[in-house]
């Protein structure tokens, strides 16, 4: 992964030093984190990538769990338990999947109520013929959400009928110590833990992530070795060194002149839900006390030609994050001879070589319109690349944090809704 | 489909009608373009729902081009070639298709171009046995978009040396007189028009979208009726009944008071791709002159889980519309007797309850912090609402360009970025 930000005339580096001077004291903070270890810190999600007690736990239940004829893992979570996940599956399967109907296993997510979806999804479990085929991973932090207990319990009643031993194909992902824990040991249904400290969008890395993506057959120790390394830079690096802290003081400065919006322009639509991520990553971290800049998730060349237009001719009330990978695919060309022959420059060309031609155009038109943007670039679509992405963007949300003076790890709002629906559904 | 705005107490009134008696004269010219007919105005895309001879056209091709065992549909198009229809068909199908592996036919959409789905694509189209059970539509309104040529070609090489009558599976659909029209004609391959004055943002009820659509077996003359109806509604009907000159109004009152996000909050996954239509529709067509408002898409309830807090508790920049079904899946119940019994107030409760209790809680949490929200409320999500929906979204645009003092119907800035292109692969 490489970070840039160069190309950008707006940005200026006196302005961003001073940002990375105030944060010298919380990046002593941090490299204190983790030489402590453990699981206290808020910061504390920093010590996933390198715990190897958790790895062990991980690749243990996997072994007990896995089966060669497994077909749906069904992920039952919602916001930060599966947001992650299915960042990652999406980039390396999940886009391709209606192409590739006949590819194993599959991940379902179940995350908000969708009725039409559970009608589908019975008939689909309908075809199942043995358990073996199915795993339920059901993740919530605090063992008490709505959607997802309320989902699980909608599968679980399809199932059990026909198969009286599914409840080994479940696994519980929680607090220690949650009521659901707790109904995990009575059912004796499998359960995994998550330190309580580590909230649900900085999660990716402990067994909220790990155990669902090494069932489904990712190397999580690659996930987490390169995780642990772009961890190491970004919060041993000095000053222009490190890209978080580089990235989170451009954000600040630019939110400071206007800019309250940060649009994630990404060049490989497999990577939207890795953008959905994200949203929530900044969303919640510094959206409160009336302050916060609004993510977006853009997807090109396809939204060029939609808000395109707005971008480059509308208020300039935008940051923007390109987001692209420089490999992959190389050997898809358009033909020699086309058969229509209407545009020459494109014919025998690789398609990487055209998306590159409009990633830079864009690049350049952003230039002379004066909007301001970094580069993220991933050296190819792979689980070492997303996993130093996702590091580096929860890193660069604590520094966030830091410089908008708020609590990047509480989100006391989400409360006021959900006490309204209590009281509704209670009434 | 509902119109309500009345729950925000941020709305005023007597704002609304200021901006609705400036647009006195603008309504009237929408009622003139309507009894001139034809499609020389700018707003021309208005007379599409009631044409007659379009549909006869449309149902005529499709007459030619059905098979009882089309599989795939290949809409090959970007921006507004193809995203009104990929709402509509992920709205009634796309959604569920990886739950509904054997659902045909399946749409499949190239817009962008990528590498690996184009691998993908290569190795499921080499299962196709015989050229009826493909159907490839180009659609192009100039008939030189870069993407989509170079996707044509990629895919119609994959399949011609397999298939000798290839091209009588190709449709193109585009402005009369452009290139792709006369070397389709030269090529005997199906052209389909659609009037120049229609843009790709206002041509979902045009050859654009009608074609693929009834291909796929919707009922487009339910659709254009019910358009029409609509239509009729919000170019006749006098101020507060007039649910696009009231939508407009409150949106540009609330832009010029520093709401410049219009979040689009869907309780409806399967609508996601609807709210991404409607992007293009605003970002297009008043994103323009350093004005405009930002378009967002929020998916309830998972965004409460991702966003929500910084929709409640971070800066207060926007202006939001809820869009819910009032019915659908009423046959899914949470268990009686649930598994886990963690939640007493969800047992045995319908799942439409759960999420209309969230969606309640959520307006009231909105309406405490004094956000601003409207409300589109769907009877169910079926081809009519949704048709419905688009026509009052088109219309509303079309008032509130007005409003913006801008062209609602140009896109001059995505010129800027394609000429960098151009410069870049013809160099």
């Amino acid at each position: 992964m490489k970070f840039l930000y160069k190309r950008s005339s707006q940005i200026d580096e006196k302005e961003l030093i001073k940002q990375m001077d105030f944060l010298e004291t919380y990046q002593s903070h941090l490299q204190d984190v983790i030489s402590i270890g453990g699981y206290e810190a808020d910061e504390a999600s920093i010590n996933l990538p390198s715990d190897k007690k958790l790895l062990e736990n991980i690749l243990e239940m996997v072994e007990k769990k896995k089966s060669t004829n497994l077909k749906y893992i069904i992920v039952v979570g919602i916001g930060g338990s599966n947001l992650g996940t299915k960042a990652i599956y999406d980039a390396l399967y999940g886009y391709f999947d209606t192409l590739r109907a006949d590819r194993f296993p599959k991940m379902i997510f179940l995350d908000t109520q969708v009725a039409s979806v559970l009608s589908n999804l019975k008939i689909l479990l309908s075809t199942v013929s043995s358990p073996d085929e199915v795993l339920i991973n059901v993740i919530s932090k605090s063992g008490s959400t709505t959607e997802t207990m309320a989902n699980f319990e909608v599968v679980f009643e399809m199932l059990k009928d026909r198969f009286s031993t599914i409840a080994s194909r479940v696994v519980f992902t929680t607090n220690e110590g949650s009521k659901l824990h707790e109904v995990g040991n009575i059912k004796n249904i499998s359960v995994l833990n998550l330190p309580s400290s580590v909230g649900g969008r900085y999660s990716i890395f402990s067994a909220v992530g790990l155990f669902p993506l090494a069932l489904l057959g990712v190397n999580i120790k690659k996930l987490t070795s390169s995780a642990a390394n772009m961890r190491d830079m970004c919060v041993n690096s000095q000053g222009f060194e490190n890209p978080s802290l580089v990235s989170a003081s451009i954000l600040f400065t630019q939110s400071q002149q206007g800019k309250s919006i940060n649009d994630n322009f990404i060049f490989a639509p497999e990577l939207e839900s890795l953008g959905k991520w994200y949203r929530q990553l900044m969303g919640e971290s510094i959206g409160k006390d009336n302050k916060g800049i609004t993510p977006t998730v853009s997807v090109g060349s396809t939204d060029l030609h939609s808000v395109g237009q707005l971008y480059l001719g509308g208020p300039k009330d935008k940051t923007t994050t390109f987001i692209y990978s420089e490999a992959g695919g190389e050997e898809i060309l358009v033909p020699e001879n086309t058969l229509l022959g209407l545009i020459d420059m494109i014919e025998g060309k690789k398609i990487l070589l055209i998306i590159k031609a409009i990633i830079e155009g864009t690049k350049l038109a952003y230039a002379k319109q004066g909007i301001p943007f970094m580069e993220i670039v991933f050296s190819s679509i792979n689980i070492a690349e997303i996993a130093a992405f996702m590091q580096f963007k929860m890193i660069e949300m604590m520094y966030l944090g830091k410089l908008f003076n708020v609590n990047a790890f509480d989100q006391p709002h989400v409360e006021l809704y959900k006490t309204e629906v209590k009281k509704i559904l209670e009434g």
